[in-house]
């Protein structure tokens, strides 16, 4: 689900957004104000998980970091309402459940969703006892969740507290969780132990015999215990910040494998936990609907909560929100689009417009076009241009060794090919205005030209293939501008630049203007920008590499102002 | 605020999440059950472009996308009691209102901020036609929003019909959207042009006469229109699949500068537009929290709006919601934490797993422990490494070229400096064994030896410099652990591998356990983790590339395992 961004198989077609249909996910639970527990911290991880969220209100809740200073109770029949008017439209994937605060509202949910025959998996957080061990529900509402909701669950996610609650007893060490999860009489349970140091529950056993000795049961997994290597424990050793030998163990229990999972991770120590039970089941909801195993989506959800907790930032004054965009990035640039198909490129362009605008409207372009530019400087750069275009292709068929696929080896001997035949072009241009093929073949490569074309070597060489497209776009797409703009000029008296209009008649230049206006030249334009679109997909640059790339275009545009100003000035 | 992990200065340290503080930002609008408008759009999309969400309900509704089917008002004490909670304890960096759906709720959010003495930006999207035309704010209410509301705002969003009714008045052409936006009495208006075909807006004339003409005003810039480069353009109508010449306007006032902007943008033919103003002005207030400047928080959040139609995906039978994630991306690796603060060599190794045991526990390492190993197995497998060491040596100089910096440049002469230092402990190894310097250098390179060292250089002539690093951490790591694992062994009596016990005494081969286990070389992986961790974070991998890199690192792992055979069977 991850993969949002594609490529089509028809040869250059770079198709924009696939068409995920996104799992959809409905949480039925209170709203909290302060954005960090209830439906805002459902919606937050749907968010981060790429899913879709929906929800249905049971309680309006007006709070804060510190605490509870008013609940809104929505009434029942409007609970029912909401996860109707959802469910029937546009359906679900799977559902939690947060705070139902009465005996009625679990009733009601648990009748709703019966009405509606809903078969995707739920999951139930069983909010019961408030952070400061406050009893959140009464005897009633209790047997209403034990009666009914438990068995018409797919994973309950009680704490410590709250399994003993539901099963009235008492867990004191590690085998007693286990029992309580088995004996819950939900599918799946999973009793999350952050509220127990580790030590309470594996008595008088050091932490590796406790566990060795679980591991060698058959109905046993224990996950996320010893290392896989010293040299990263060692690692971590030497550079975690604050070090705490607390473990947490949470056990799941798998009723159709009859098998438990024992997750162990480090403790971590930190204030900001307000939220931490309904991010855990939201998450674990959103992996499940996106049609993970039980036990691969509890690892998921653990992860995912912890890595809230540990990345998470002072808010408030009491018990901070978890971070939930921990593990999102927000792309620095668009993925293609029917309307934008080209937003690699235009952010190239864009990002050099000022250095882009020199080169295409150069002294020497514009000489070209009415065709006062003096015979001397053009033949001056044509010869220079031919020795340029030999490192040209040596720097594409440099692109075909970093390539990995006859597709892309394919297109670049082909561009090598077109390269060569441009080549011959200037053999022409050069025998017809008295230059000789030999006295071609002796041209001394200028310094510009030695920088330009050893810039881009180096590029190729050092970086990867998108780096290496970047560097040989500039010249390719400023020629492919400046031939078609010309052309189109002279064709149909449009004004080049201010006051400048394209001459065709008695222009020297106009066999090299056709040429770069030609369609197979444009073509070759058109399949450079599919190529740099297709990969910057591909490779989705961070932010830092991105302005690694607009550097390396900049320069580019640069010298290829230089290489006009060498012909201009003969230099 | 998008840099959510960094470097600290200090060398070899990977920090973690930087301490960043959100942008919080509060929605004061209904709940929408369906996901895509009110609230839900709201929080989505604080979330997608990483800010911190809060909210205060002023109504729940029960819908989906093809009808509201029930509105449950929150009583406007509660309203206020959220606002209350949520500024006084969190704080607030930028507002939205969305649907306030009575002269009293009006009221009491502005009473309620003025009591707060609320400074940040406030957007109002003043919620007053429904898509199929329906007025929803009384006569009461609308003059409570014009007299009250409209003052104390920073930017007001209608669209065309509401702006209409705000002011009692007819927009027919583009100069009358701007009179409009001007006379709103806002400090800043934006009027959304989507309503409205562009060519009602502009008359007799081409888009280009209207908008040139428009550009040439001192207090007008048009944003959007015109392309930077004809090959851009080109391209577009190429590429783009259905092809619409529709345009959309929006007009933007901002009355500190007496300014207007056009943005101009092509009109996406979509029936996913459900909760558009409220996804526009909710990402909006999160650029404005962010500290954008006026102009461009509207662009932004007009693009991020823009995505969220043309990424859309069908959900429900009426009108669907926007895609809020299509700029988001789920990183396929955590970035390092305090707990774990090596998250990709972690990656790497377990996802290795299998190799790496095969490597780690191979018959010629178990020989090395016991001191069984054949003589002539070692001598073979030492003279081999020797010259294995060669091109070691070589690779990191090629990591050298691939930096571009002197920090990586020094690291990286220091490594082949330690490999020297490394072969000449090989040197000592053989001369000890009989075999001279001379015979030494005369070594033919096996052809195991010659696939495992060249398929290093190609790795590091054809990737980055992170490819290269991964390449070369398979032998680092592996000796490194082996090293540690062996001399722990043998001093502590600690099983290296079931039943088995290094020896230090009497073992033959104990002076390359120790070299291995030595502090100096434990410090180098230690180095190299961090160099890995490090440009990992730097370049953020996408799934596609991570593959990549495992692969590398699992082919290394086989090929250091085949090299162990190769010393075994003197191959």
């Amino acid at each position: 689900m991850d993969k949002i961004a594609g490529l089509s198989e028809a040869k250059g077609e770079v198709t924009t957004f696939e068409n995920v249909v996104l799992p959809k996910i409905l949480t039925i639970a209170g709203s909290d104000s302060g954005g960090g527990a209830g439906i805002q911290a459902d919606l937050k991880s749907f968010t981060a998980l790429k899913t879709y969220g929906m929800s249905a209100i049971t309680a309006v809740t007006s709070q804060n970091t510190v605490k509870v200073n008013g609940v809104h109770a929505i009434p029942t029949d409007f609970i029912s309402s909401q996860i109707h008017d959802v469910v029937t439209d546009i359906g679900v994937d799977a559902i939690k459940t947060g705070m139902l605060h009465s005996k009625e509202v679990i009733e009601t949910v648990v009748e709703t969703l019966n009405d509606l025959n809903v078969k995707c998996p739920i999951v139930v957080d069983p909010v019961m006892v408030s952070t400061s061990g406050h009893r959140l529900l009464n005897e009633d509402a209790l047997n209403m969740l034990r009666e009914k909701l438990i068995p018409a669950t797919t994973i309950i996610t009680p704490n410590i507290p709250e399994a003993e609650l539901i099963q009235d007893g008492k867990i004191g060490e590690l085998a007693d969780m286990m029992k309580i999860a088995e004996s819950l009489g939900c599918k799946n349970a999973l009793i999350k132990g952050g509220h127990r140091p580790y030590r309470d529950l594996i008595g008088n056993e050091s932490i590796d015999e406790a566990l060795s000795k679980m591991e060698k049961l058959s109905n046993v997994t224990v996950v996320g215990y010893g290392s896989t290597a010293e040299v990263l424990e060692e690692y971590r050793n030497a550079h975690s910040g604050e070090k705490s030998n607390e473990l947490v163990i949470d056990v799941l229990w798998e009723s159709d494998r009859k098998h438990f999972t024992l997750f162990v991770q480090p403790y971590i120590q930190s204030s900001n936990t307000h939220g931490t039970g309904c991010t855990l089941s939201a998450a674990l909801a959103a992996y499940l609907g996106k049609g993970m195993s039980m036990s691969m989506a509890v690892k998921s959800a653990i992860e995912f909560t912890s890595l809230g907790i540990e990345s998470s930032m002072p808010l408030g004054s009491g018990n901070g929100p978890l971070n939930h965009m921990h593990s999102t990035k927000i792309l620095p640039l668009s993925l293609p689009t029917s309307t934008s198909p080209a937003p690699f490129t235009t952010h190239l362009i864009q990002s050099a417009a000022e250095h882009w605008d020199d080169y295409i409207y150069h002294p020497f372009v514009k000489q070209l076009a009415d065709g006062t530019l003096p015979k001397e400087s053009f033949l001056h750069y044509i010869t220079q241009d031919y020795v340029y275009l030999v490192h040209y292709a040596r720097i594409h068929s440099l692109a075909g060794y970093k390539s990995n696929s006859f597709a892309d080896l394919e297109a670049f001997a082909n561009i090598t090919q077109h390269i060569a035949k441009e080549s011959a072009m200037h053999v022409e241009y050069c025998n017809s205005w008295g230059i000789s093929t030999s006295d071609l073949l002796k041209t001394v490569e200028s310094a510009h030209n030695i920088a330009y074309t050893r810039y881009l070597t180096d590029v190729g060489h050092s970086g990867t293939l998108l780096e290496l497209l970047v560097a040989v776009a500039s010249c390719l797409l400023g020629y492919g501008e400046i031939g078609r703009r010309l052309k189109k000029s002279a064709l149909t008296g449009e004004e080049f630049a201010p006051g400048l209009v394209c001459k065709k008649e008695n222009n020297p230049y106009w066999k090299w203007i056709e040429d770069y206006g030609s369609s197979d030249f444009q073509i070759a334009v058109d399949e450079g920008i599919s190529t740099l679109e297709r990969k910057a997909v591909e490779e989705q640059p961070s932010r830092e590499r991105l302005n690694h790339l607009t550097d390396i275009f900049t320069r580019c545009c640069q010298l290829e102002s230089g290489f006009w100003d060498m012909g201009l000035h003969k230099l």
